[in-house]
């Protein structure tokens, strides 16, 4: 049976109980209209820990002003049901006033990382991601804590927090769920219009074919942005590319030359949704 | 015997092995040059948790370009006489470079409390405070730490950051311990000349005098300031007041009127050498 924790509190208690006893929680932190790709961790967490801690709070700290935090997704009970088939332990369900009292001040930053990629198009969304996961990993105190790589930037700046800080949570990066035409699940793929979500799936298609074609040597890399771009332009569905590159996978930075490991990423627009996706590709060292 | 730990990760492991044994840690974080304020702070932590962690760490992130970080006290082998000498269980003494590795890039910042008092004379100060002090609670994981009063502002921005990122840990806040003529304690009085240190002893003196007159309701709020800082300048040797005034204890900003519990607090320079104090200063609610 899982238990439903509302105030931050009596989670920490919680925590502390399990932790006394030597259990290990898993931490999947979510903001609700949970897919596929959020089931998937908590199932891994699940596997690899005693118990599991899914946590839903719309983080209204991470949207800024002209964002969709008022059209975003709630679907409670049907996320409640989703986490007591997978046989979640405890879901951490806390009201915002809970998290953000009037008097609220405290903020992390990350300097660097936050300011590229997403970063330029989402001022203080970063900000807002590190202090709110900063937050519910003191009142979880998991020992891991399980992360999508869909949300690439992310990740990397959460898993610098953590080093930065030292706070005593591994963290497990979790491969990007796809819908089976190759679109990585978001709960923001719901937005899409039909011609819309058939659209999206130039996504998908041009990283795997960049993918290939890097990994096979056919493209030097001060192409690879151009074509992926021209690729991605002939949708005529999408409006905007806020980026689509390819990138140092540690820096962030956007490269010249290939290193070993290198990171295609794009955010768009396709009507009022934004999307983003990533794809690693590493490249084979074996010189021919 | 006291243990010493030099190294993060071994200070987290060692910790975590008393946490797991429900063992109680009391926890004092300093920049060494122990003084009786600190050592006061270590017995009562002794006294009220199963072992006592003392932190010696000489924070960079907290001094500014100008500041005397590179003239700071360094009397190490004497601190660690003095820490042994009243049982002290684990000195926690990292290395710099184990604290803020080369791509360190994560800060905290406890906002609005931070831009008063002393925070317009020491930009980045408190932003380096809170940054290291969540830091070391991560690494020593104490159920409480213990904090002097004489730093009042720094009490107030690490209780609010502790707060706000739910940090489990309960802070004891400890009276300021002072010289037998008043002076508060501070590594930085062995700066003063003996000259300079007999003229320090105008700011208890001021603070008591006001104090006293303030319970005897024997003075208006808004004449406070201005008798504070006559006194102050009375004494020749001391050349910049930096503030000197009665303050909200919670939100530091200045007061017309009093509140029932009321903040007095200076920041002054004597020769090269800044000095701040404060005192606490409760209204009798009684109407007369």
């Amino acid at each position: 049976m899982m238990e439903i924790i509302r105030i931050p509190r009596i989670m920490q208690e919680t925590s502390r109980h399990y932790i006394t006893k030597s259990k290990k929680l898993g931490f999947v932190p979510t903001m609700g209209a949970l897919h596929e790709g959020h089931l998937s961790l908590v199932r891994r967490a699940k596997d690899e820990n005693d118990l599991v801690v899914v946590s839903i709070f719309l983080n209204p700290k991470q949207f800024g002003a002209n964002e969709d935090l008022s059209y975003y997704p709630k679907p409670i009970e049907s996320d409640i049901e989703k986490l007591q088939s997978i046989n979640t332990d405890i879901l951490f369900l806390p009201e915002t006033s809970f998290i953000y009292p009037t008097n609220f001040c405290t903020y992390i930053t990350v300097q660097n990382l936050s300011d590229k990629l997403c970063g330029p198009f989402r001022p203080g969304h970063f900000t807002g991601v590190t202090t709110v996961v900063c937050k519910l990993l003191n009142m979880v105190m998991p020992s891991r804590l399980y992360l999508g790589q869909k949300d690439y930037q992310q990740l990397l700046i959460i898993k610098r927090m953590v080093e930065d800080l030292n706070i005593p949570v591994e963290i497990i990066p979790c491969r990007t769920i796809r819908e089976k035409d190759g679109l990585a699940m978001s709960s923001r793929n719901s937005y899409l219009k039909s011609k819309e979500r058939l659209s999206a799936t130039v996504i998908y298609k041009t990283l795997s074919y960049l993918s290939n074609l890097i990994v096979e040597k056919k493209i030097p890399c001060h192409e690879v942005k151009g074509k992926m771009k021209e690729m991605l332009l002939n949708e005529p569905l999408i409006e905007e590319i806020q980026y689509a590159s390819i990138y140092d996978p540690e820096t962030l930075d956007e490269l010249d030359n290939y290193k070993k490991v290198n990171l295609l990423a794009v955010a768009l627009k396709i009507g009022n949704t934004r999307l983003i996706d990533n794809m690693i590709v590493e490249i084979n060292s074996v010189v021919v």
